[in-house]
């Protein structure tokens, strides 16, 4: 092989807004496995909010990156060598190596994935990790039951997306919050939703009482801020806010300051953050779930690629600021 | 008799701090009961934070008073005159005839309670609402597991010093937070609390963090506000937060803004508001376990008692203030 690997190293701590220049793009010789391990060349990787968290320095649920690190993120790719029994060259992988062509494992964490007849990327999306969080969110605290309304934020997003879609097949009311009118039209007419609301034209908690006229069991909350703050105002009594993202907080320098608190008392609201990845009990039954969904055609999705590893940096800080459509996704490489 | 009955009624919505002017005093003849009703001669009233609640106009979890209406409030009292067969007169019961000396009832939310050995004001202390919201909210919501630290705002009211007990019996380090030295005192030397900090000092960041080193994995809050946002910055990961009141929010015309609600992901946290009275399939055990701690003398308490129905304004307005010690009872007439 005369080929490099490639990868994309954490450079500079932003304040605010993500640059270009905090990431430094650098090459270097393909490692060799060594007894144990496995060599894969990545064909897509994904780029999530949660990136975004592990850039600051703060508390978060993960340690910080350290300056020179590679970016961390989930992979799908080929094994192209192996000196690791479980795995031979040609198994379709999902792993964590993170912002980089090539990725050494000893196997652990590696994932074979059947993709005959399901393509790479969507292990990335609707049945990976983005798929696993909106069910576990869902269904673990959100507890959806028939004739309800699920408001769900950033709802063309790659978890929004497939929440609202659940959220239809228990029989519930689906209403997603989206920004402009491209998005929530998506929304609502190739995913299936309710109702969309569209929190660029200014009018959301006009907007949003039109779109959940009987009210919000559950609010599946994504972005946080002013959109969560509105939506606390119209919530029914016993309603359940399965906590995943604060997407509009994780680039401003001052906390969004929530008015509206009191209606966690008022309406004897259960609010819960939960990272997705502490509950792989959960996952078999998620996965099998989601892809019977998707066989059956069930289960729509879109996704951003960005066309080689080299722009990743420019298509996450569009992502963060919402300038994707759907499941934002880096093409490394063909299978 | 030639006895009166006396009322309080609600005069006038107050905004921010509530008024004596907020209230009426008025005397009728004492109600006869009819066939199936019972007339009571009230010995205690409850006075509770939630009541100030019942005064707003807006959206809370129970339909705000009207004004002319008596004053809500739970009571002990003795039935003196029954047309009821399950009631006799020297019965002790339970009720919530409000702010007045006599109430009539049908029977429907009257308990008897076994008051031979135990004063009749323990009924709204200790075994009552307050005891029993301590034991829901800790045990339901906070799951306490040995070795936790709990904190509780508002430790030495009639919620707070029960929940300490609670949590050390179960084998938590319990932290009181409370007004002022002497609430203090009382909460470490008499309840037996492992610490409690003076939110009034002016340093609850720093008193809180030596109070609780190893952080906060149940927050039973009453309060909110200022000290809300503290403990949220001090929380474990995974921790509970049992949300019971908003007493810091209650006279207050502008709400207080949340500055640190990013803890709730960042430590995956659970919250829950709950009322006491949407959860009487649990009243049973709480009491039963409850008056077994009372009855072995682990179940501490203390009570500030106005004398005379006409002083339950002052005392409520005191009690809103932090003024009162313990459980605030008004005693209306001797037993």
């Amino acid at each position: 092989m005369s080929d490099k690997n490639m990868q994309v190293l954490f450079a500079n701590r932003p304040k605010g807004w993500v640059q270009e220049s905090d990431f430094k793009i650098v090459e270097s010789e393909i490692p060799q496995p060594k007894e144990g391990q496995v060599l894969v060349k990545n064909s897509y990787l994904s780029l999530d909010p949660y990136m975004r968290g592990r850039m600051s320095a703060g508390k978060s649920y993960a340690a910080p990156m350290e300056i020179g690190d590679v970016m961390v993120g989930g992979t799908v790719g080929v094994v192209v060598e192996s000196k690791n029994e479980q795995f031979k060259p040609g198994d379709v992988v999902l792993g964590y190596f993170g912002w980089q062509k090539y990725g050494l494992s000893n196997g652990k964490g590696l994932l074979k994935v059947p993709a005959d007849k399901i393509p790479l990327s969507a292990f990335l999306g609707v049945l990976g990790m983005p798929g696993i969080t909106a069910w576990i969110g869902l269904n673990m605290i959100g507890e959806p039951k028939p004739g309800e309304t699920v408001v769900v934020s950033a709802a063309s997003g790659a978890v929004g997306s497939v929440v609202g879609q659940l959220a239809k097949a228990k029989g519930c009311r689906a209403v997603g919050i989206a920004g402009g009118k491209a998005k929530c039209d998506y929304v609502v007419n190739e995913l299936g939703f309710d109702a969309c609301v569209d929190y660029k034209a200014g009018n959301l908690d006009q907007d949003l009482k039109q779109a959940a006229p009987n009210g919000i069991d559950i609010d599946f909350e994504n972005v946080g801020g002013e959109i969560l703050d509105t939506v606390l105002t119209q919530l029914n009594a016993y309603a359940r806010i399965p906590l995943c993202g604060f997407v509009s907080q994780y680039n401003v320098t001052e906390p969004y300051q929530l008015r509206n608190f009191g209606a966690f008392l008022a309406s004897r609201v259960k609010l819960q953050g939960f990272i997705v990845g502490e509950h792989m009990n959960l996952w078999p039954q998620a996965q099998q779930e989601l892809t019977q969904l998707y066989t059956s055609g069930k289960l729509k999705y879109r996704e951003s690629v960005a066309e080689g590893l080299e722009n990743a940096p420019k298509a996450f800080i569009g992502m963060l600021k919402g300038e994707n459509f759907g499941k934002q996704l880096v093409k490394i490489a063909d299978r």
